[in-house]
């Protein structure tokens, strides 16, 4: 079983950062043909999905989470801790942090506008880290 | 690893499709006996789910996506692009475009009441395809 | 292929149960080093995810649960089936009922504060079955 690790520093607040290269990067280092990646992002303040990533879809992405799971709400969370990211949590409970992207012929198995994004919903700066198994 | 596609045709406006058949059909011609199906398809504009597969629920399926992430919004990727479908990224971006399902003794391991289904949100219809990739 | 069970039961209506002591004995128990474990939840109104598992996020999240798909609202499946359980089916098919989990060094690959937990979005208590599978 390969392990490998994305190591990337984020500026939070719902920060979006295309992470395809360095897949695409792990796959031919590694020379996976036929097989599957596996991201977990460790921690829960943060997310990983696939999305087209272009400004307009990047500002869409944040503003649907923002209004679905508002920064400034009553939560549980931020009262019993005097913390202020409740919100963050949430939205990695639903959008979720794992996420597989196989691989066929040694290409990521993505469409021409399918990017795997990773977001940081934290109300800071953080360092994430992702590991990586994968199949071949 | 195998792979294997599922090709089909959708209506698009959050057709939902039963593929639970096309999948026990794989697991019976691959002999899968235990083992993992991944699945993935392809784009920025569809997803893959579980539900119980019945007139109502996909009809409140449908209504719940439009509630939280409607068709007419002010989206930046339509104003960017002249385009129409910034719901549908967003609803794929958030239900996401990748699933497993396991199998024990050559049956997949779901409810009675429990399919797989690929809903596509784009505004028209697509053809679509799926990755499927199976470890045994 | 490894395949285990976890069984238990729920009080439904949102119930939230911590099921990562039962994966790190599973991951003991099997001798699993590096690898990645699959969960499924059999059936179509409970979900997988994860979260940190502390008494103010496991009131937000029944609370953004019941925000965005309410217990009370015209479900077609609970008029067609004369149920009461159609937000349970949508919060299932929206959070999904697998995830997995990666092994490093025989430790699950979570952060300190992540746990994995299983959510019965049912309106009875229900006895739940969730199927495991682990390659090493």
């Amino acid at each position: 079983m390969l392990t490998r690790y994305i190591k990337l520093k984020t500026k939070g607040n719902s920060d979006i950062i295309d992470i395809t290269p360095d897949l695409k990067k792990i796959t031919e280092e590694e020379k996976l043909k036929d097989g599957i990646i596996f991201l977990s992002v460790i921690g829960s303040t943060a997310a990983l999905t696939t999305m087209e990533y272009e400004s307009g879809l990047i500002k869409d992405l944040k503003d649907t989470c923002e209004s679905l799971m508002p920064y400034k709400a009553d939560y549980a969370h931020n009262f019993t801790w005097s913390d202020d990211n409740g919100h963050a949590h949430l939205r990695s409970s639903l959008i979720k942090t794992h996420l597989f992207v196989s691989v066929t012929s040694g290409k990521l198995d993505l469409g021409t506008w399918q990017q795997i994004v990773l977001i940081d919903f934290d109300t800071r700066p953080r360092d994430r880290k992702i590991v990586i198994k994968a199949i071949n």
